[in-house]
């Protein structure tokens, strides 16, 4: 059993968040979700999914959690201007345990300076960004490269949760 | 008077059109909205403001055009995959015509491949994408660059609004 962080703030993809959540915890791993103010209520882009906010980022120690969930949508968009998101995505990539990252969600990535020489996808309005930002820009359903997997959209989650699931072993 | 062009898609952020744009026409210029599809309905981000667009992308020439406008918040992300947008966007700011850029416009200018060696601000999520594109990255309320003038977010439309009448003359 793993502890999950899953980083997150308004206009998140529903589905990136609410698919590879339901398949954690169907995997017996426990859910904490991370963000700029504990309690509160952060919504879905389209289907106004709600999600409470367990711990704030500021002085949050990666110690407590085995992996990070970075959904897309436009939450990475708004996650990405502060620096404890930036420091504790830093530090989680740097620290080898698995991070899932996908749409938007390589935006964390490369505001924290930890993609270069990474071999990534994204969705497609950031792919040059990524490129600019010196990784491997690979366009398939799911990349994975050391602890980083990654995919595209919403039409690849069933690729990117089976090979999230294979990497909590 | 001058005929503006105006990028735009769904999830603009309503006062980066509507107070430049109430500005122009009141200084006797035409404005004209160009988008994917003409003749669909886009809306701001904050306020819903509906903006219908003129003249769809696909084949659209910069002749007739003498100033772009590319108001932020999430347009640009979205306008940012579309091959048409990008070429008549690189046409522009390549022609020497003044480029009105604000807050996530500068997004398109990344995909565009057309910021390396300017001189631009944005909004700073986007810091780190111009920087990466080889921008020359200034925190300020307006930046004139050439033809390129850009701001930060609303907080800056007044200093935007005047550099860019004084742009066109």
């Amino acid at each position: 059993m793993a502890t999950i962080a899953v980083i997150i703030s308004n206009m998140f993809e529903d589905s990136e968040y609410s698919e590879p959540v339901k398949a954690f915890l169907a995997a017996g791993n426990k859910i904490v979700h991370i963000g700029i103010h504990a309690g509160e209520t952060v919504k879905g882009i389209k289907k106004g999914t709600p999600v409470i906010i367990d711990r704030e980022l500021k002085g949050l120690q990666i110690a407590g959690f085995d992996a990070l969930l970075i959904p897309g949508g436009y939450s990475p968009d708004q996650l990405r201007i502060s620096e404890d998101a930036l420091r504790f995505t830093r530090e989680f990539v740097e620290s080898g345990k698995p991070v899932f990252v996908i749409c938007h969600g390589p935006q964390l990535l490369i505001s924290a300076r930890v993609v270069k020489g990474r071999k990534m996808t994204s969705w497609k309005s950031v792919k040059e960004d990524l490129i600019n930002a010196g990784a491997d820009f690979v366009d398939q359903d799911v990349v994975e490269d050391g602890n980083i997997i990654s995919s595209r959209s919403p039409a690849d989650l069933q690729a990117f949760i089976k090979a999230s699931l294979n990497k909590l072993g």
